[in-house]
């Protein structure tokens, strides 16, 4: 598939636009359309999506609408999330998953050309795929809105939305908190989404990681640029003691072109209960999963164990956005 | 898979029967079952189809109903227009698609007792096959309505049926007007299908291929047979300032021996700005896409590309198959 | 995927306890979990939504709940079962099928971490997976309810439910029966859960297979120690005459080291017209389905041939665990 050739006919209504006045009709492309008045606004109805779930399981909301889930490549979290999310709304899913890569894709067909045919069907689509810009794309040729649920080491915007209403929701506030990102602040694209939503915010941030898998450049300029507190290290150990929230990511051993190198610092990146006894009364423990031994099992019955908990909050800030982008929020 | 080695029962109502006693519980096999008055009927429920979508977004019509969606080899437009059809009918869809290979189809169940085992938790079926004739036995075998979405280089109906309603939607009418098919007429069975609709209106028909891909000899004397204007050319040139309809479909590559022979003739079947400067005012594109460089993008945002509408017709034409099928039209 | 590596906490109500003091909110694992007036119990509840899909189709009893099916294999007939069954009790299905391989599981996730994520979206969970006790350690791990949907060689609870309501629905009552196994009775897990369940009823029971594929001696063991009247032998046309039950089940080629002893005996297996002339006129012949020739066509019409009734009936027995476990029968 090729999303290149194609000339683009201009936006109706311009492309990733801020938020602040309104989601009604909008794509959801990247965090840099949320202000802080756009997020309070989408926790709110996040906040009101729990209480609908946990009194009566789903609403009639979404009643008689249609979403079009395009998966280019599987995610099972991502696409059973909003599946359960447009379910418990009331709206129906058309789920376009495994296997796009023997159908029309494999036929040719561009990108446009799908999704002007899926918005034919449906009210709304929301697109993952392995090319950074495929939403952007996407979005300019569509008339229906676009969510993006992931485009390569591109943008994952609802993931850092669930991200922060998860701060949020477990500690009351964002303001003043200390948050440390740890593991692969290189490639992790959902550290530097959750990162850049933080500028709202007066916090105080720590970057743990080995040294070939720091935060970019460019991410920490804009940090400063902020003048936001910050410092990075390379041990958890060194931000246990003071972190509000410890954002954990997998160290893949894969980035190691040194094996014996990996083996001698990944400790430095596993949750442990030792660790965690050592960690804030009040704090927590994120992970945007799936994890492979960097949260020991052991930590799971810790109450300070937030991930299965955020995961639960990517449903209600799904169903929130769905609501909120088809306007009826 | 074999649909072959199973003695087969005799059928309890008639098989692929002319429709105009009624839609309710017969299969839609062939376009052969179709008349104009039974078009008639079915384009007048698309209508009402659209109307409802268009205020709405959905109808309770089939709550409670359930459709099985077989498909033996990948669709992506085509089960997304069933399952759309079927969500905004207030209906619920068993999808079975991508990986049938891997399942009991592998351990060698024949289509017969995969149907029979199906109707048993579905209300109807739609059944996609790469076999010529797959729906008709699935027919024999079923005691619930088949809807045939395609068996290999046999029939697709519910694709002819939305190109004829799409001709009659953007044009007012089906009598009096010139058709032009272009491209692969030899293999092509939208082509075949269409043409075949066509034979209860007073139509003028063209057909512009390569020699080698030429209309079948048989359909060509169905044509002759029927006294309806005909002539063949091979460049989309000579019929663009007559044409009221261009359907336009695929000369694939592949198809030559000699690849310089492809190379020289393809600018014959492409249809650029330039070629459609040439066109009438009021006329349509048409393509059953998806399309590979057949039609230049740049063609998209003239108002005769009907090619985007055309898919969204699909949805109405197969919402009101659903609907006459399960008798709550 | 590892099911090992994960210390296991203490699950919340108990194990795959015994069903006499209500389903709702229990795991379904093990046919150890049915007694008699367990059974009986469900039993009722499934005529009750056999005769709700006849009268209407469906019922919202489980409207606004959301069922995520889980199938690390694929398994058409029981996957479209299931979502049929949630879809006529007015519910929502996140299937994740096929491909599973490909996704977070192929990342490493072991299968407590995606059961945890999963019960996060959805009100209970069917899980399939190709490992022994996976459905337990599922369930170790869930708050919400596991529905155990074949686990490798293990158990598959709601077929052999499906099996023994087909009887007491085809045979008004099961006491007093004549049941005959037939075919693979060693590597067969719905003979051996059937067998189990019929521990329970006044039943003479019959085993024909091959020497090769004799059931295991455990579960003869269990059977001679309720001191059930039990008989072994080679050849179906034994049993032909006294059985009220034909339970017929694939003897695989594959399991034959030597294949002319495989022609030798097979035909001692295969259900034909001419063997059910010898059959009483009121006994029924069933089969777990898919079959490949065990049980000729021709059988098909004869008004004994259980088998798709039982499929239908499979339909009815989820319905009915669903609402059951959901707290809504």
């Amino acid at each position: 598939m090729s999303t290149k050739d194609v000339p683009r006919p201009p936006k109706k209504v311009g492309l990733a636009p801020n938020l602040n006045s309104g989601f009604y009709g909008q794509d959801i492309i990247s965090v840099s359309q949320f202000t802080r008045e756009s997020l309070d606004y989408i926790f709110g109805i996040a906040e009101e999506m729990r209480a609908i779930v946990k009194r009566a399981g789903s609403t009639d909301l979404l009643k008689g609408t249609v979403l079009a889930c395009l998966f280019y490549e599987p995610s099972t979290r991502t696409s059973a999330s909003f599946i359960a999310a447009m379910s418990r709304l009331g709206g129906t899913v058309i789920p376009i998953t495994q296997g796009v890569q023997f159908s029309s894709v494999a036929k040719g067909e561009s990108l446009p050309d799908t999704i002007r045919t899926l918005e034919s069907y449906a009210d709304m689509i929301v697109l993952r795929h392995p090319e950074v810009g495929a939403s952007e794309i996407a979005a300019r040729y569509a008339r229906k809105p676009i969510i993006n649920a992931g485009d390569g080491i591109g943008e994952h915007p609802t993931q850092a939305l669930l991200d922060l209403f998860t701060i949020k929701e477990e500690l009351g506030q964002i303001d003043g908190l200390a948050v440390a990102m740890v593991g692969d602040l290189k490639y992790g694209r959902t550290v530097h989404s959750l990162t850049r939503l933080l500028y709202s915010y007066d916090v105080e941030l720590s970057f743990v990681s080995p040294e070939i898998l720091r935060l970019p450049l460019d991410i920490m300029n804009e940090v400063r640029a902020r003048n936001l507190p910050v410092r990075e290290t390379y041990d958890v150990a060194d931000v246990i003691e003071i972190a509000d929230v410890l954002y954990v990511t997998r160290v893949q051993k894969e980035r190691f072109s040194d094996l014996s190198q990996y083996e001698e610092v990944k400790g430095c990146y596993e949750i442990t209960p030792e660790l965690m006894e050592r960690a804030k009364e009040k704090m927590i423990v994120m992970h945007p999963l799936p994890r492979v031994g960097e949260i020991h099992y052991a930590v799971d019955d810790d109450p300070r164990a937030a991930y299965f908990r955020q995961m639960e909050n990517g449903m209600y800030i799904r169903m929130a956005l769905l609501a909120a982008v088809l306007g009826k929020a």
